[in-house]
């Protein structure tokens, strides 16, 4: 329909998740539109963020050339002692964001998902029990998504480190302004099983 | 927060238009989780937009390196006769991917807006009245924004094109699927001007 690199980035926008073709149009219209120097910073960007970070040595978060810890790791004030064991870099952004978390995290890099081939070999937990050994860590938060896959890890880090320190799991029932007569029979069970007297 | 070239990417993805920080990050995230390639990809795609691409030298839409006419100027089964008037070249996408035109366009490349310091002189004004007088025109149909600016320069247009030719403009209503109820008063008082018969 339109010129080929425009039809270019209108497909290359809509490979993004969440993109769909009417979004990925109007994202190509504004870029066409605009200077050629917002085009080329997001250009740039793009391969900053694949070029310029890697993982964290010590939690495998990202951290920015240069710097062998990730911020988190390098702040002083965090308590090394409490290790938030999360799926992925996302993740700790998520958190950082709403600032919860006192401790230091952990990127799993994954979950267990023998479907998709994702055993306990593929997922960092050698690092971690060895970071809770050598750390004297006191608590293991496990902060996975409330999925099969992320239940299934939840266990198996529970297993894995229950001799070793404490191990929790976010609590799961009814989110803030839900209405209890449109949740779900599960998030209702959990809800109910974690009641607690007021 | 995160690593630098992390923010930097959320920063450029967050100021394209509907954005906002939460879908920038997510965006940023899948960026980083996938191979390298993809980010390249996207970022040959944005300056692949910009560098390979200018304005059809008889509508001003766009079209690629090589090609002097756009691919609706080139096709020869579109009715030369008949002029669609838009504001930008993403119009002419969106009226395309429709299928709803057989003649051909004519980008103003804007609308009138004083405030803004766009006068006559800014759009490709000359150059549509030059089309309609070389090209018999049969008809002029201005496609512009439901807007103070796009009747404003519709009704421009009008004065400018009446003498040669018939100058016709989008209808005015209810769009299909909306409650009566709900419509504002303008629209209301367009859909009631434009009754007809059945």
């Amino acid at each position: 329909m339109g010129p080929r690199p425009v039809e270019d980035l209108i497909t290359a926008f809509s490979r993004l998740p969440g993109i769909g073709r009417k979004t990925a149009q109007r994202l190509t219209f504004y870029i066409v539109k605009r200077p050629r120097e917002e085009a080329d910073a997001l250009a740039r960007a793009l391969l900053g963020a694949k070029d310029d970070i890697h993982n964290c040595v010590q939690c495998f978060n990202l951290t920015e050339t240069g710097e062998d810890l990730c911020a988190v790791c390098r702040n002083a004030s965090r308590d090394q002692r409490q290790i938030c064991v999360v799926e992925d870099p996302g993740v700790v952004l998520f958190l950082e964001a709403n600032q919860l978390m006192r401790g230091v995290y952990h990127v799993l890099g994954g979950v267990l998902s023998p479907l998709d081939g994702v055993g306990p070999g593929e997922l960092r937990l050698d690092a971690l029990v060895a970071r809770v050994q050598q750390h004297d860590v006191t608590e293991v938060i496990v902060a996975l998504n409330a999925s099969a896959e992320g239940d299934a890890t939840a266990e198996y880090l529970a297993r894995l480190l229950t001799p070793l320190t404490r191990v929790t799991r976010l609590a799961r029932g009814l989110p803030v302004g839900a209405d209890l007569d449109l949740a779900d029979k599960v998030t209702l069970t959990h809800a109910l099983e974690g009641r607690h007297s007021l």
